[in-house]
């Protein structure tokens, strides 16, 4: 995606650096950050430097590389299982990160030369991660027409992965065709990344779009103003149930209320055929302070944290919620277009890929 | 309702002038204002001073019986009915303030001495509203079991009529009467009447809560937090569609997906029976920066303003939605609980009140 002329990756490595565009100071200031070991790339991504489904695999793959680059050249594995602990650690929902990890594990336990293995599978999933998000893009954009309004949620755009997106790759492939396309953003708090990273995207992108507080869904569909919704994925269960954003779940229900179609957007790798259903993903509860406290620029641009709730007050901030596979009309992936059914998605795990994944 | 040991109502007219707490401070000052003159009144009314259904009636009413006092003695009528186009105008949907409007003005064409007629009315109108506002607290407890889980959107508090509210008299009510009860409070984007307002209350009144996310219900009701959701009115059509607080209508979708009950508690002056349908119903659009900037004090006390969107971006800010009917289990009134069809809403209004309204 092109950023003030240039093209960027939202994470890339060089020469054992890990290089990162600071999501949490985005959409107000636009920089990258370099993080020198794999404990400091554990930190991004816990402080959300990083995230995203997509960004975060592409992260956890190369902080392993840099785990394997630290470790002793003699006997590197003590080293890595432990920093691969500590990587696995660092957010619990994405299942890309968990794909990541053991992809780039895998590469170098078989391979003659680990440290060159592992370097090379991290580029190759960062890559691939690109690669699948351009594909989506492709596949999503046949299900809109020449003008249409879709809403999303959260940011699942090429900030979340590591280029084009997954929910927003098909609006702007839509776009880039000719397509007259309008997205309501969803704020998406507590951490507002509709407002501030899909905003931005959009903005950068020269795509039409407006905010709207994320529970005024109900009152856009109930006047027909949204054509179809486009959402992101953390983890999608064997059984299609997909975990992603706090508020998916709602949306979903309120598009079928209003017989909207509902899409998930998302790589195959986001599946995770050994959890049998959304029952079984882990949902990350992340600090009350998200949701009792805002950041941002004052009109001076300074950075300021203010206090929006009752002082005394507590909030309860899950991260994800679950929505079941029946309230999904179908997930858009790299491979193609399908219902959310066990047998699909099976099928599709097993499929050739649609275009070579290296 | 009591704040810091005194006994306080919402909005209160003494010696020509109008008293009213200052709610876009709260929670973070506790401040009362007085309104001079009906025209100050007016600004009170439109830039949220005072906000919530019965408050604004109460404010409305007081604001005509101010109009009464600065017009001629002489021929009171062409002050008056300019003072009463111009206090309709503040707000469109809140059918309090336009109820209101109509028994102050009633009452004085119908006197010998309006002045003296319109300030009894508008004092009438105020004490009904607070004793409403009681009754719906008793009728409304009984819904609640001896523990209960209840969720609520918005402020439908004491803040938000002249004493005790109407969404949250029942909450009141129970926890007076020994039951265990614990509230989930929507944050209520973009103004965060909930995170601000609810929240301040229920801590005030000693009662377990906690703030969640708008787009969180769904999460909760999956995991069966809920038992119940209540939700005040701004408007209620003769058919039982309600306007409230942008949100709700997607509340009420995703509590009758989830099977929860979903109750609207308001007074009977709070239905039009002038208005066929919901469709029917003017929605009020606020500013798009209620959505892109936010206000609190930083660390120090210091009240700011930041952004919180995209630099750029838009927004869209309908203030209410509308509820249909068909997804509202029961409403919860001064006389009684009832399920909102046409039938039944018009027996209501024209039942003999439970209790003495003057």
């Amino acid at each position: 995606m092109r950023v003030h002329g240039k093209d960027y990756r939202t994470v890339w490595m060089k020469g054992g650096r890990v290089y990162l565009i600071e999501q949490n100071r985005l959409p107000f200031e636009f920089r990258v950050v370099a993080s020198r070991d794999y404990r400091q790339t554990c930190d991004a991504i816990r402080t959300m430097v990083v995230r995203g489904a997509g960004a975060i695999g592409a992260a956890a793959g190369f902080a392993l590389a840099q785990a394997f680059l630290e470790a002793p050249a003699r006997n590197p594995w003590p080293f890595v299982k432990r920093a691969r602990t500590d990587i696995a650690k660092t957010r619990p929902t994405a299942q890309n990160l968990f794909y990541a990890l053991q992809r780039v594990f895998d590469a170098a336990q078989a391979a003659h030369n680990p440290r060159t293995a592992a370097l090379r599978e991290a580029q190759a999933l960062a890559d691939e991660d690109a690669a699948c998000s351009r594909s989506i893009g492709q596949h999503g954009t046949a299900l809109i027409a020449r003008r249409c309004t879709i809403a999303t949620i959260c940011n699942a755009g090429w900030l979340a992965f590591v280029d084009y997106g997954t929910a927003l790759a098909p609006i702007y492939a839509a776009a880039a065709a000719g397509k007259k396309v309008f997205v309501y953003v969803h704020e998406t708090r507590p951490r507002c990344q509709g407002a501030r990273l899909t905003a931005w995207e959009l903005g950068n992108a020269g795509i039409a779009h407006t905010i709207v507080p994320d529970h005024a869904t109900a009152h856009l569909m109930a006047q027909g103003k949204i054509d179809l919704f486009i959402a992101g994925a953390d983890r999608i269960a064997a059984n299609g149930d997909t975990a992603n954003k706090i508020g998916t779940c709602e949306k979903a229900i309120v598009a079928r209320h209003y017989k909207v179609p509902f899409y998930i957007a998302a790589p195959t790798a986001t599946i995770d055929p050994d959890c049998a259903s959304g029952a079984h993903i882990p949902i990350e509860e992340r600090s009350a302070n998200e949701v009792l406290f805002q950041s941002g620029p004052d009109s001076a641009g300074r950075h300021r944290t203010i206090r929006t709730a009752a002082p005394g007050a507590s909030a309860y901030n899950p991260a994800f919620d679950v929505t079941p596979a029946r309230l999904i009309t179908a997930l858009i992936t790299e491979r193609g277009v399908v219902r959310p059914t066990r047998a699909a998605l099976q099928r599709l795990l097993h499929s050739t890929p649609a275009r070579a994944k290296r």
